[in-house]
């Protein structure tokens, strides 16, 4: 079955109509017509060749809301007519224990991701920049009614990015919780992090965002480009998500954590973290990174989401403005997240 | 109150005999004649002006056990004739978060450690290389009888140090706990993790020391130096205890932690780590730090190893040998811990 897409030819050139072949439907898959794909940082990094070579043409897009079209004689979980969502990932070995523990994302073997990875059967993934897409239905998750259909599709990555670290080191009341810069993953982050019932602090390079902070559910902002930030708030925090992508100086926020705090990093710098390890042990503060999260918190995180009325800030776009999107993304010019309408595919 | 002590005159210089000023036994205080006091390596740090100027000349000595010889009208914890021990901490605040919640090592005014501090009457604190100690009541362990004095001696820092983060991070049946170094603290991880259940692999840089290491608990043990010793053990740990001070590849030692494993310093090398953020991320892994441990939680170790049977494996020195042994330990050139017989003291 030969779908419509958008995919990247080469390495850093730009995203163009295509189709792209689905396999047919499996005993355990489910094919969804696809209505939106959200625009994440991570689709930029690879279609440009910053991850490493890929297997090009490459279609991205894993934060996919659609509609259920045909499922597998032995699906049971979902139903023709559903609206589902796919994330980032599309299959794992199912049988160690991370995957056993609802890790699927840390799987031993390595989790097969939504585009650019290689499956079982041998075939490459492509994602959801697409009208369509066949995925194993244990990876597929229900889209509570009340969610709106476009402001859901970033929930897929940015959403559960940011709710399995703020669940894992049990964001709520009576916790401090910072926020590392207010991006697509911050902007989730503050208004998850703010439901789970925590104190919440936005800590962004100025204070540029500041009404927006307020109005997403933070209780504080700061700009990190103020030295007095780092000594008003020092030992504040328990527990801090940094969002941001490019490289900061670890230390500065390791000193913002209280006793037993935890820094975690959702989006890795590329350079690496140069740890001064006294920070760590006058305080026992612990430094982690956490990696979106397994299907069962996913869907946990969209039924909380749906519970709380949490969508993500969207900007709605066609398929043709996806390459001047992604100039936009690089230039921090969206609040929060492109959402592609896929019926302006090709 | 004037006593015989062995201090540093100025850094770097030999220890000589001498004579320290103890405070009177106040309201709350105990006196303490001395008989045992371990040797650590912070002494030497410290001594040598390695950790910064201090208050010369310094008495160390931070693993103290001895006999309560006279008691404030206060106390009712200890009496006269009961043998206890001191440690690294001899006040703290006792009014933060740390200290009500017993982590008084991480007391937000900072606590008053054994020597070269300035305690909160203004003094500067003297260490145990020394005949007599006077201790706040509330910073003074009961000893166990069934422990011997001078093996007991090196539990009060070595013991504490790595007992405290194998109970935080939970050693115990079904988990795989890796020592890193087998010196002073690591002869100690080594047993308290074997004695909590855990199964123990040492790593050190040689196999040199394989039989003890064997004879202390240990399951397992692999050289460092042997390249194949990080692919074997690749994703094996749920906690791995850093014993060693010297810089290490904090990399290589992360990628042989499972998922949610923790990487655990207890000595900190004098360098910041250079740490891949990807190896956090991709598995939920844990950097953190440890210092010593509480007060409540250095008597509930002491139980644990009177009722377990472990001492400290050492060698009794007299105090004029001190500056001999600070050479040795220096060449780890000891199994495991000095522990001077303060009877010799001028």
């Amino acid at each position: 079955m030969r779908v419509k897409a958008y995919a990247a030819p080469a390495a850093g050139l730009p995203l163009a109509p295509t189709t792209v072949e689905r396999r047919p439907v499996g005993p355990n898959d489910v094919l969804i017509a696809i209505q939106y794909v959200g625009i994440c940082h991570s689709d930029i990094h690879t279609v440009r060749g910053e991850w490493g070579p890929q297997p090009f043409p490459v279609v991205p897009g894993h934060e996919i809301i659609g509609t259920v079209t045909e499922v597998g004689t032995d699906v049971t979980r979902h139903r023709i007519g559903d609206r589902v969502g796919v994330g980032c990932l599309v299959n794992s070995c199912g049988r160690c224990a991370p995957c056993l523990g609802g890790d699927e994302q840390y799987c031993t073997e390595g989790p097969v991701f939504t585009y650019a990875f290689t499956d079982h059967d041998g075939t490459t993934t492509q994602g959801g920049y697409s009208t369509h897409i066949v995925v194993d239905a244990d990876f597929v998750l229900s889209v509570p009614d009340s969610l709106d259909s476009a402001a859901a599709a970033p929930l897929l990555c940015a959403g559960i990015t940011t709710y399995a670290p703020l669940r894992h080191w049990s964001a709520g009341p009576g916790k401090q919780v910072a926020v590392v810069g207010l991006g697509g993953l911050g902007h989730m982050a503050v208004k998850i992090a703010h439901a789970l019932g925590a104190e919440v602090t936005v800590l962004s390079q100025s204070l540029k965002k500041q009404e927006d902070g307020r109005r997403l559910g933070a209780d504080h902002y700061h700009a990190t480009s103020d030295p007095a930030t780092f000594t008003e708030l020092a030992r504040r925090f328990d527990l801090i998500v940094n969002t941001v992508s490019a490289d900061l100086d670890v230390n500065a926020y390791l000193g913002l954590l209280t006793v037993d705090g935890v820094l975690v990093n959702v989006g890795a710098g590329p350079a690496p973290m140069v740890v001064n390890g006294f920070l760590l042990s006058s305080a026992r503060r612990t430094l982690t990174g956490s990696m979106i999260g397994g299907i069962a918190l996913t869907q946990e995180m969209l039924d909380f989401c749906a519970e709380h009325g949490i969508g993500a800030d969207i900007e709605v776009i066609s398929a043709d403005q996806v390459n001047e999107a992604y100039e936009r993304v690089l230039a921090s010019d969206v609040r929060y997240r492109f959402v592609i309408d896929t019926a302006t595919i090709g």
